[in-house]
């Protein structure tokens, strides 16, 4: 599929003109980054799934410091875009927690905190998917690969981005035929046993404070510091996460 | 050191009872889960350190989904004990983030978290503390261990406990002499570029959100399900993260 594809065939499977070029940024943006795994091989995976194109989220609470959304039958990316969109319009005096609940697929974490790190925001982001991960004894899956991505903001407008499966290869991998289901395993060879750690963790907190088995937590807050020049000027030119 | 020979020594250290009775309670849970790097070791290693035992943790800001602390010269351990104990006190309705400055050292981050659930919150908790990992491709070191620790409450009564150190070792296995400072590295070996990913992401987010470079953050907040069960059922009796 050509880049210039994109937006017609999320058209052509019910999208609105908005919807199809909020997916369609989400997945092209993966293609830019070499994320296969999350761009356009996606849509014909979107159109296995079944669809409610129509389907708006809903925000269901909001308080100063938390607020609760329910995906309501609408994909994943267009829940987190929504509440991307209203922090924001509305960002935090300090910081707020966000969960969202039937928010699923959320594809690239990494997209929706460096859009909140853009704005000036530190943001942090789980979510959920069904499981995927044995223990590292063996076994069924147990958990989700369960990314974390956190976006830190820069003044040199370069943030901070990172976005990390705690999987050894990406679900998204394995769906593109870039990756062996084998090795939808917790990453790290001998020390496997920490991102299992990380993964049952993450995939519990996500659930219990959805309530759902699809769902997202996002924490994001103002920052009082500028922590990522120095680290870059220490770096010395190596890259760091987030960097092309 | 014996078990019984902990308060005393504190006590020598110029700490009061009640201070000196939360450090001793962290030290003993350290040695009782194996944690040696955590646990009495740490106590002549405070007295390397310039110590101000009459210093008390301050509350600088507090709002609904919101709390800003300061360790004011007393020992992270100290700091952290008195946010938790505020948390319990006032639990939030929905979530709250709590930051903390100057707050080192924090020790074993699983011991906060796990207070936290067992008082039926789940908890995420990160603390910065000295760079000591270099980049995957080798230099200065750049990041610090930096944990990530998670608590999620559990109905049968055995919480989820996941503590995650980004390093291949704990820096406290190498001040016990329980580990090699060359193993001071992010763990993953292949795949240790995502570890090192964690540790960027978590350390400038905690150092952004405190504006300090020893800051800690915590995210706390009730849960709207109880998943740990079954989890607990479906991995048939393999070890999950917080079991003896």
């Amino acid at each position: 599929m050509l880049p210039e594809e994109a937006q017609p065939a999320l058209r052509a499977l019910g999208f609105g003109e908005e919807d199809a070029a909020t997916l369609a940024d989400h997945f092209l943006d993966a293609e830019r980054r070499g994320k296969l795994g999350h761009g356009l091989s996606r849509i014909p995976w979107l159109a296995t799934l079944e669809l409610e194109p129509e389907a708006r989220p809903r925000r269901l609470e909001a308080s100063a410091g938390y607020e609760l959304w329910d995906g309501n039958g609408a994909l994943g990316y267009l829940t987190l875009a929504a509440i991307c969109d209203a922090v924001r319009a509305d960002p935090p005096e300090r910081a707020r927690v966000v969960v969202a609940r039937r928010c699923f697929p959320t594809g690239m974490l990494g997209y929706w905190v460096r859009g909140l790190a853009e704005a000036g925001l530190v943001a942090l982001l789980t979510a959920t998917s069904p499981a995927r991960l044995p223990h590292p004894e063996g076994g069924e899956p147990l958990v989700p690969t369960i990314p974390l991505a956190i976006g830190v903001p820069s003044s040199d407008g370069r943030p901070v981005v990172s976005d990390v499966s705690m999987s050894k290869v990406t679900y998204g991998d394995v769906l593109a035929g870039l990756a062996s289901p084998a090795n939808l395993v917790p990453f790290g060879g001998e020390d496997a046993h920490k991102a299992f750690a990380l993964a049952v963790g993450l995939a519990t907190a996500a659930e219990a404070l959805s309530g759902d088995a699809q769902g997202a937590l996002l924490v994001v807050a103002r920052p009082d510091g500028d922590p990522v020049p120095a680290l870059r000027a220490r770096a010395a030119g190596r890259r760091l996460p987030g960097d092309r």
